[in-house]
């Protein structure tokens, strides 16, 4: 995995369309595509946005090798396109949401115009960043609002889907992992790191009070016990506690116990009274082990947990029960007209055009509703928004405040956006989930929130349906 | 991604482990770790094993960059154990399972031997990489199972979790699918490519059939067309038949025509007979779209849809319903001690001490059961095994024919076996599975393969529990 050039991170019949384009003599075709997904993903209200930068940094990459070029040409692709691909860089502009926004289904979340060529050839690289990484952050964040202002760590590089793990981590932090396990995450993506011992630790010693002990000399800055290798209650919290004494006397201060097995409710709130009972409230509770948001749920909120800080790993970086979002990749105008996929279902036909993504506020500062409107609209002008299926349902935004979402992120082929670390990014989403009012964030049926299309892009589409049905 | 040295790809407590072991005057302390897993996934009966390719790729990239010694410094790490890592290269032995084997829970998989220091850093490495391609590799068996020969190709990349399509494309080739839409994947292992086109491109065109001829055009030997951008039966099948028409008058053949959307089972009949009325019976029929092994096997037993070759993205590339495969990576032997984590629940024990895993075949030639011996037994004087749990289940294997499982795949920190294409590792993976009894492979309740472990090892564990608990 020492990949320089990213060219041939795409799907074949991108490049087989590419060729098609190129030797049909469309190459200086313009185009717009629209990325954007159906459905938010775990059942939830929302989806945060993520992957930008990683993408933009592939983007930049998105050139082809000599390698490349040799092995395409094995495939059969022809001379001229090989020659065309040999100085392939991507040139055109791209409107994104910011990293860190919330984002809801239908809406053009990144907006890519360019050539035909280049704005095809990136597809499936845009879709893999952009899908996955905004999972994670989803994920994430999902588990940040039940941990009540409690830390968690991403644990998760171990079960992590391969390469993806690089990813995982950095969407973890974006939507709200304080720390990461993954040390080269952490060195990429400027993430804290966190980490404690392994069983193997424990068990490479003769006893456990014995592994302690030497586990606090070599480190005793980051000095957290794991007390489940023999036998939790019984041996590892004595053995702890004996062991935060030792380093009391020293002038030194455990930091930590970590649980890692069993019933963590009840596992903790015995260590809990154990520690307190020998002075040592200050030492916390690091609970692991198949937690997700509605097991941390439950366990804070139903069984009074005493956990102060979780570690989070199999469905964190793998945004479990949900594999992958939904994210797909339209061709909304080619040489100025409008495109879209017509379905035989309504509510998959693509909206046609380039456009723009205003959110608008109630009056008391909420956000209220999103609307998509053709790009040459005036938002002054537009009353009323439409439900992108039912256009009997509408809503007027004709008083709300508004702000647009896009902003561009790429301009003729040069990135023109600052790189934000993933904790900044993270405080730009607490500060956007503020505002969201709640019926959209409880996980159980959330409220669904609105997202319309202007009258004119409504009959733009109606149009466009009617001239394909002759 | 431009990574060329890979020590940073762990998680952060192996490293803290590592400086303290190194810190408390243990660098040469040896030891075995085995890696196993407790489940196969998918509610399956065995576990199709791979990655051990991409996992010696990366030990042998397992180095430290100055400028990750640099960052490791700003983090804490001493100077005296920067200096060891500053130098550090695997130099341990191990022993792996074939690549495409067929193994099952509690085994142990993988044997790393070495020094404590290397075997404890590359733990997080080994787990994510097996973990991940273990689980795609058998997802990608089971559909295999129910395709009745036909052929069927990864289309994941736009939804995989991110640079994991790289792994999960390998493990696809290696579980069976004949192709892979990556580029990069096909070009880096060496996997044939595949695509069709995209809506866009037929959209990009004023009209359905011109962009039909347009395709087959520029790509004659690659002619399949995506047939449902408006509508498939009145639209995109009709069209199709005109282009394969105009091509056979031309001396050539349309290659295929692909579904991806709508009922496939109805749609491919349909399509089947209007193309077979016009004397196009050599088109084949391509479906993609939402597809796994139980919609392939309802739409080819249940409903004879008339389907030639899959197109499979997000369940293949993510191994949905599972996440990840729950592989851990357990110190059973220190200083020739054997060692292993004791816990409340008995199934959750470890196996302590060097092994050797054995596969026992039944006089028919069917695989019978896997039996796990200490290192030093002789597998000719092992009569029983025994079940690892319930001791008193035991099973005769004295007469049985045994093929040691575990191979030497790095000695010393060289690598010494040959690696192999994904598409050979499939050909050997056919060959097991054919020995493996049909109860041990269907999809419901699959009849659990008997694993059992010796007299000798099962008195080492009882004989180190009893020790443990005084």
């Amino acid at each position: 995995m020492s990949i320089n050039q990213w060219g041939l991170y795409t799907d074949f019949y991108e490049l087989t369309m590419a060729q098609g384009y190129y030797r049909s003599g469309r190459k200086e075709d313009t185009s717009v595509f629209n990325y954007f997904f159906r459905e938010n993903p775990f059942k939830g209200g929302f989806t945060v946005f993520a992957g930008l930068a990683d993408f933009l940094d592939l983007l930049d990459k998105y050139t082809f090798s000599e390698s490349d070029i040799d092995y395409l040409s094995k495939q059969g692709f022809h001379a001229d396109f090989l020659n065309y691909l040999k100085t392939f860089q991507f040139s055109g502009t791209i409107q994104s949401v910011r990293e860190g926004e919330l984002v809801f289904p239908n809406e053009p979340v990144v907006q890519v115009e360019g050539n035909l060529i280049e704005c095809q050839l990136i597809e499936s690289m845009l879709l893999n960043i952009l899908n996955f990484e905004s999972l994670i952050a989803t994920k994430a964040f999902r588990i940040s609002q039940v941990t009540g202002g409690r830390k968690f760590s991403d644990f998760g590089l171990r079960r992590a889907q391969g390469f993806g793990a690089l990813n995982a981590s950095r969407a973890s932090a974006i939507g709200g992992a304080s720390s990461t396990s993954n040390v080269l995450a952490g060195k990429l993506f400027d993430i804290p790191l966190a980490g404690t011992q392994a069983h193997s630790w424990i068990q490479s010693f003769d006893d456990e009070l014995e592994a302690f002990r030497a586990f606090v000399r070599t480190n005793p800055g980051n000095s957290t016990l794991l007390v489940d290798t023999y036998n939790t209650l019984q041996s590892g919290v004595p053995n702890a506690i004996r062991v935060a004494k030792e380093m009391e006397a020293a002038g030194l201060r455990l930091k930590a116990i970590r649980l890692d097995s069993g019933d963590l409710a009840f596992l903790s709130k015995k260590a809990r009274k154990m520690l307190d009972s020998e002075g040592l409230e200050y030492v916390k509770i690091v609970a692991s082990n198949q937690l997700n948001e509605y097991v941390i749920k439950s366990l804070l909120q139903d069984q009074n947990a005493e956990i102060d800080i979780f570690g989070i790993g199999t469905e964190l970086i793998t945004g479990k029960d949900n594999a992958a979002l939904d994210g797909v990749y339209k061709l909304t105008e080619n040489n100025g007209n409008p495109k879209m996929k017509f379905s035989e279902n309504i509510e998959k036909i693509t909206l046609p055009g380039k456009k723009q993504l205003l959110r608008c506020y109630d009056n008391k500062g909420w956000f209220s509703c999103d609307a998509i409107l053709l790009e040459n609209e005036d938002p002054g002008k537009v009353d009323n928004i439409y439900h992108p299926t039912y256009r009997e349902r509408k809503k007027s935004i004709k008083n709300l405040q508004k702000e647009q979402l896009l902003h561009t992120a790429v301009k003729h082929g040069k990135a023109v956006i600052q790189m934000e670390k993933p904790a900044d990014i993270n405080r730009y989403l607490i500060k956007r989930a503020a505002l969201l009012p709640e019926e959209h964030k409880r996980f159980i049926s959330p409220h669904v929130y609105k997202v319309g299309i202007s009258s004119e892009l409504s009959e733009q589409r109606d149009a466009l349906v009617k001239r394909l049905n002759h």
